[in-house]
C-alpha cells in the first residue's frame, strides 16, 4: 500500500523537471512524460527515482525506473534502462520533484473542511463523544468508539471495533481492526524531515501514511509521524505505552512492547517480539532484530541482531553492561 | 481507601472460579461464596488472594484470605486459614478473577455519558471554561476552576480550591484540596499492564484509582495511570513539572520535586523530600528512600536508601559517578 | 522587549517593601518610591534589583538600580548609586516583591474571559477551525491559520502567515512571522520555579514571556514555559520536533535543530546552528556555544564551547566517548 491519500499530478514532463532543477532543458524532448517519483525498488517504467548513497547500490542495479537523480560517482550503478540525471544535491532535487507531484504533501495545516460528526453519514455507525470532527474521505468500520474533542481529519481509514480516545488528532492514517488509540495522541502528521538552510529551512514532502495493524494499543500523548517516501507502520498486536514518539518511516514488527517515553528516530526498523523499556531511545536508520530486549533508558546507536538483550548508552550486551557497572 | 469507583459483583461462587480457570470443579461445594479479590495484606475472610513470588512469602504467612491462587512451590507459605488453589500462571488467573468481580475495569473507553457542565448541578459551584464535560458520580468542592475542553469523566472526586487546566482528561481519581493540574494532562487511565500473548495480548484489569493529595502541582502533558490492584498516589505538596509519566501503582511521598520528562515505572515507591532531575527514569518495583536526590538524566535500576544522592545510568553515588567521569 | 503583558503597579514605596520583608521600616522615608524590579543589567534608576550569587558580581558593579536585595557578603560588589538591602533569602525576597509589582503573575489559571473566535474582530482575518477561543489583548497578523479547539489566551501577539495546529494552548507569548506551531502544544505557561517549603511550596512569579522568532517550527506536544524575570526565546528558523520541553528563561539561537523528546532545563542558553539529537537533556544555567552537535541521548551537565561535538552522559567529546565505548 502506498500513498493512497495524497493528490498526485497525473504526470510531469521531463522538461518541467529539468526546469525545476535549474538544469539546461533545451535538448529535452518535450513529449517525455514522467508518471511518478518512487524509491529505487518501487519505481516503475516512466518513473523517476533517486540514488544518493552507495548504500543503495544493490537496489539501484535492478531498478525499473526510467530516470534517476544521482551523482557522477554513483551513476554507474544504474542499469541501462535507467538514465542518470546528474545533480549535486540529490535529496533536495528529490524533494522538489516530490512536491511537484504531490503539491499538498509539504504543509501540515489543520483540515479546515472537517464537519461535526453529527453532520456526516458516520453518525449511526460509531459511538461518539461531544465535539468530534471528521474530514472528507474518512471511512470507519462497525463497532468503533471515538472520544470527545477528537479530530479525524481527511484521508483516514479506520477498521472495525476500534477505540479512539479523547483530544486525539488523526490524519493520513490507516488504522486496522481492534486498535485502541488513547487520549491526546497525534497520529499521521508529517515527519521532522527538512533541508536545513540558514534563515529558512526547506520542508521535505511526506507522502507516506501511518499504518497501525490489528489489535495494537497506542498510549496517551503518543506521536506517530507519517512517512516521507514510504510509510510508518506498527505491526499487529504491538502495544505502546504513554508519551512514546515514533518518527517518520519507522517500521515496527508484531507483538512488540514499547514502554513509556520511548523514542524511535526516523527510518529505523524494529523486529517482532521486541521489548523496549521506558525512556529508551533508538537512533535513526537502524535495524533491530526479532526477539530483542532493550532495557529501559538504553540509547541504541547500532543495529542489534535477533535474540539479543542490550542495555546502556551506547547499548551493548546486557551482561557485559551490568558487569562493567558492578551490578 | 480502595476502589470506590468500580462496580463490584457482590460475590462469586468458588465453583464459578474453578470453572473460569478451567479446573475440575466437580468436588467444589456450590455454596461457597467468595466476596472479593485483594492482595495478601488487604484480603479478608472469604476473599481470594494470590501469591506468585517468594518475595511476598512474609505477607503470605499472615494473610486473612480464605483462598489463595499460588503454585506448588509457594503453597507452603500460606497459613492454615488459607487454602491454596494451585495453578500454573497465577497472575493470569488473578486477572481473570478480577475481571469477573469488576467487569468494567478492563477497557478504558471514553465516558460516553458525560454532560456539558452547564447541564449538571456543578454549574454554580465552579468557575469553568468553554466545552467542559462532566460525568456521573463526580463531586467537586468549592472554589475550583476547570479550564476549556477539560473532561472530568465519571468517578472523580475533587476537593476545594483546585485548579484544573484546559484540554485535560481526568477519570477514576481522587484529587484533594488546593491541587493544580495544568493543561493537556491525562489522569487516571488504566496502566500499561497486560499479559503478552501472540496475536492478541490480554489486558489486565485496573481497579485502583489515582489519589493526588493536598497542595500538589501536576505539570502540562503529564500522564498518571491508575493502579491495577492498589492505587497510584502522589503525596501532599509534591510538584511535577511538564511531560512527566507516572505509571500504575506508583506511590510518591510528600514534598517531593520531579522535574520535566521524568518517568517512573509501575509499582515503584518514592519517599518524601525526594528531588528528581529532568529526564531521570526509575525502573519498576523499586523503593527510593526519603531525602534522596536523583540527578537529571539518571537511570535508577536498584533501590536507593534514605539520604542518598545518586547520578548516572545505572544510578550510583553521585561523587563516585562524577569522579569516574573526571567531572 | 520585556514583560509587556503583565499588569504592573505603577510604583511601590520603599517602606511597603520593608514591611513586606518584615524588616524594620521605621527609619525609611515614606516618600521614596520604587518603580519596578529588574535584574542587575536591566534595572534603572529608582528600580530595585537583586544579587544572590558571586557569579553575578561583574554585572553588579555597573547596575543602575537604586536598591539591591543582597547578602552581607555580596554587598560590597554594588556601586555607590545602589544601596544594599541586606536579607538572608535574597530570592524569596525578590519573589515577594515581584508579586507585589505584578500581582497576576503567580498563578496560571485558565483565561476565563476568552471568547469564541466568531465573536471577536479576528473572524475575517484568520482561517480558523471549530471551537477556537481567543482572549483579550490578542493580536494576529494576516494569512494565519488556527486549528480546532486551540486556545489563544489573553496577551498573545502572532505575526503574519503563522500556522497554529489543533488542541494547542498559547498564552503570554509573542510569535513572529511564518511560525508553525503544531498540535497539542502548551506555550507560555509559567515555569517550574518555586521555593520548596514543607507542606506548601511558594510559587515564584513568572513575568517573562515566550518569544518565538520568524520561521520557527514547534512540533506536536511541545511545552515551552515563559520566563521568570527574563523571557524564554527561540531564535529565527529554529525547528523543534515532537514532545520537546523548553523550560523558563531558556534562550535558543537561530538555525538550531532540536529532535524529539529533548529537554532543556531552566535558564540555559543554546547557540546558533546547534543540532541536538533525540532525548538529549541539557541541565539548567548552562551555555552551549554556536555550531555545537549534541548526540541523541546525551546528558549535558557543563558548558560546551563553540564548534564542538559531544556525546554521552555526562556529555564529552564525541570521539573520546566512542573510543571509550569501543564503538
Amino acid at each position: 500500500m502506498s500513498n493512497p491519500f495524497f493528490l498526485k499530478k497525473n504526470h510531469i514532463s521531463l522538461k518541467e523537471i529539468f526546469d525545476l532543477l535549474k538544469m539546461d532543458s533545451n535538448s529535452i524532448d518535450k513529449d517525455i512524460k514522467i508518471n511518478d517519483i518512487k524509491d529505487l525498488i518501487n519505481a516503475e517504467k516512466n518513473f523517476i527515482t533517486f540514488l544518493h548513497s552507495k548504500k543503495y547500490s544493490e537496489a539501484a542495479k535492478s531498478t525499473k525506473a526510467s530516470y534517476c537523480l544521482t551523482t557522477k560517482n554513483l551513476k554507474d550503478y544504474l542499469p541501462t534502462n535507467c538514465k542518470p540525471i546528474i545533480i549535486k544535491d540529490v535529496l533536495l532535487a528529490t524533494s522538489l520533484i516530490t512536491q511537484k507531484f504531490y503539491p499538498n504533501s509539504i504543509e501540515d495545516v489543520f483540515d479546515v473542511e472537517v464537519k461535526k460528526i453529527e453532520e456526516v453519514n458516520l453518525k449511526n455507525k460509531v459511538i461518539y463523544g461531544k465535539n468530534v470532527l471528521v474530514g472528507e474521505n474518512v471511512d470507519i468500520g462497525s463497532g468503533c468508539l471515538i472520544g470527545h474533542n477528537t479530530i479525524i481529519e481527511k484521508n483516514v481509514k479506520i477498521g472495525n471495533n476500534c477505540k479512539i480516545g479523547s483530544n486525539t488528532v488523526i490524519r493520513n492514517s490507516f488504522i486496522k481492526d481492534n486498535v485502541s488509540i488513547l487520549d491526546n495522541c497525534v497520529i499521521g502528521k508529517k515527519g521532522f524531515g527538512f533541508f536545513p538552510k540558514n534563515s529558512k529551512n526547506i520542508r521535505y514532502p511526506h507522502i507516506g501514511i501511518v499504518i497501525i495493524n490489528e489489535n495494537c494499543e497506542i498510549g496517551c500523548g503518543a506521536t506517530i509521524d507519517r512517512g516521507s517516501m514510504s510509510n510508518t507502520e506498527i505491526g499487529k498486536n504491538t502495544f505502546l505505552d504513554n508519551q512514546v514518539h515514533i518518527a517518520h518511516n519507522v517500521k515496527i514488527g508484531e507483538n512488540t512492547i514499547i514502554a513509556g517515553q520511548v523514542g524511535i528516530a526516523g527510518s529505523s526498523m524494529i523486529g517482532k517480539n521486541v521489548r523496549i523499556g521506558g525512556q529508551a531511545g533508538i537512533s535513526g536508520h537502524l535495524k533491530i532484530g526479532d526477539n530483542v530486549d532493550i532495557a529501559g533508558g538504553s540509547g541504541v546507536i547500532k543495529d542489534i541482531p535477533n535474540n539479543t538483550k542490550v542495555m546502556g548508552y551506547p547499548a551493548k550486551n546486557i551482561r557485559e553492561f551490568l558487569r562493567e557497572n558492578n551490578q
